[in-house]
């Protein structure tokens, strides 16, 4: 017999992956849960169906998540993380010595617990002691945080799902307020290639644009089993630029397999198309 | 009926992409040609199967062979195109005025007719009168050129097939021999991601690294019709450093969708995974 996992990158566009075992499939309160072995890519978790993250490649995407806000600025210590139930981010903030308070919100328990589970590649900081843990809708919980953390990365799923709150414009206004005044946001963008993703992107990025109205910013990073392979995280700030990179963060000695100072910088180097897009607002 | 046409990206991997008509299918002398349109991507050609372009995203390829040296030398007037045969390369160089010289070694005269008939985008500039095209080997080629060409663009297919020539250090020796004092090379290398793809990117940067021992260096960019959308380019040069981006290129009004020269610095700094492979020469 032989199992294939295909994700449709667009009406046209086709993804698939060899699958030796499906190890876990169930629907949770919010979403169908699904846990995938493969000999190319290891484990993978798909939400609804959708690939979230594989361990050949999450340490792209959660390292560029995470170290490019604190090589900006190394003294982060209270951090809030949205969505990110696989643990990849708070396995590359715990690498931080000067982190004190991590609070993760995370909408759906499900997700937590079958990466405990099945995922310890991305799940294996989910126990720190600065880490706490919310189930809750993250547009709720950030209402309430007022000029407390020193950076919120929002690792959400797309626009359309459990996660669609966090693509409002409420949502991004709420961040703003629960930062501190040197403050950093990343969130994901997702892919500027394929027409809907780029729509979508796009509508995320004029958010962000909108509340971080000073210091806004796109970065790329490849990251090939998401459609095109190609994405981009959203930066914005009260007064960090973010290709100030310090030169403290060398000094911390963190290991990285994807992330470099010299890649951050470069990261923010986008291809005029994209560049036009995202001044313009419109896709291709 | 539904049509799709379907790359082994690795053993394990695959992208297939829905296909409106087969245009064009035969076998050359040297390797089988095909011609599709698809509504993603347009027109795409393969050879022997292999995804050479896409009407969609073949000008993120083709600019990034093309302007990233240029940029650098924008004094650049005889150039060398080996390989090729879809002519994106010769449409990106003929946008510069001050090349006077474009010789390109094709070795299969099929690819060429075939181009020029079904895939007007890229052979549009096959015409240029700076152009002449030699339909031989480029090993062969290249042995009897000294001291001649200002940038040699290698732009083949694979290490297997009619390409393999190509991939010795005998011919990389060759084009440095070629190249005038500040001549520069680039080449595709391929991508790091998927093993095999990484085996032989390596084999093609080491022969460059040993030829052009001063100055040699890779650069990235996303083509998402590429094996994971992660693609490598290789730079050689005699005197010139890639990143030093000539402040005279802007002044050429040359227009682009996917180079500019704050993408073209931030292409050399490449994640940390890569630059280990490239280091010691390994794979991860």
């Amino acid at each position: 017999m032989e199992l294939w996992f295909t994700e449709n990158h667009s009406e046209f566009a086709r993804m698939s992956i060899k699958v030796g075992e499906h190890i876990y499939g169930e629907q949770s309160e919010f979403q169908r849960i699904d846990v995938f072995d493969s000999p190319e890519f290891g484990r993978f978790l798909t939400l609804d169906g959708l690939m979230m993250m594989t361990e050949k490649d999450e340490y792209a995407y959660h390292e560029m998540m995470v170290h490019v806000p604190m090589a900006v600025n190394p003294s982060i210590s209270k951090i809030l993380i949205i969505g990110a139930g696989d643990g990849g981010v708070v396995r590359e903030a715990a690498k931080y010595q000067g982190i004190t308070k991590m609070d993760m919100v995370e909408i759906d328990e499900q997700v937590v617990d079958v990466c405990r589970k099945y995922l310890p590649q991305t799940a294996s900081a989910l126990d720190d002691p600065r880490l706490n843990i919310y189930f809750q809708d993250g547009l709720r919980f950030v209402r309430q945080a007022k000029d407390e953390y020193d950076l919120i990365i929002v690792d959400s799923t797309d626009a359309e799902g459990p996660g669609e709150g966090l693509f409002t414009r409420e949502f991004y206004g709420n961040c703003y307020n629960a930062l501190r005044e040197n403050g950093i946001l990343v969130n994901q963008l997702g892919s500027p290639y394929y027409e809907a993703d780029a729509r979508a992107m796009l509508r995320a990025y004029g958010k962000l644009q909108h509340v971080f109205s000073d210091i806004h910013a796109a970065y790329q990073a490849h990251i090939p089993t998401y459609p095109s392979g190609h994405w981009l995280f959203g930066y914005g700030a009260k007064t960090m630029q973010p290709t100030d990179v310090s030169p403290e963060w060398e000094k911390l000695g963190i290991e990285t397999k994807y992330y470099n100072t010299n890649l951050h910088r470069g990261s923010f180097a986008l291809p005029t198309y994209v560049n036009k897009m995202l001044d313009t607002g419109k896709g291709q």
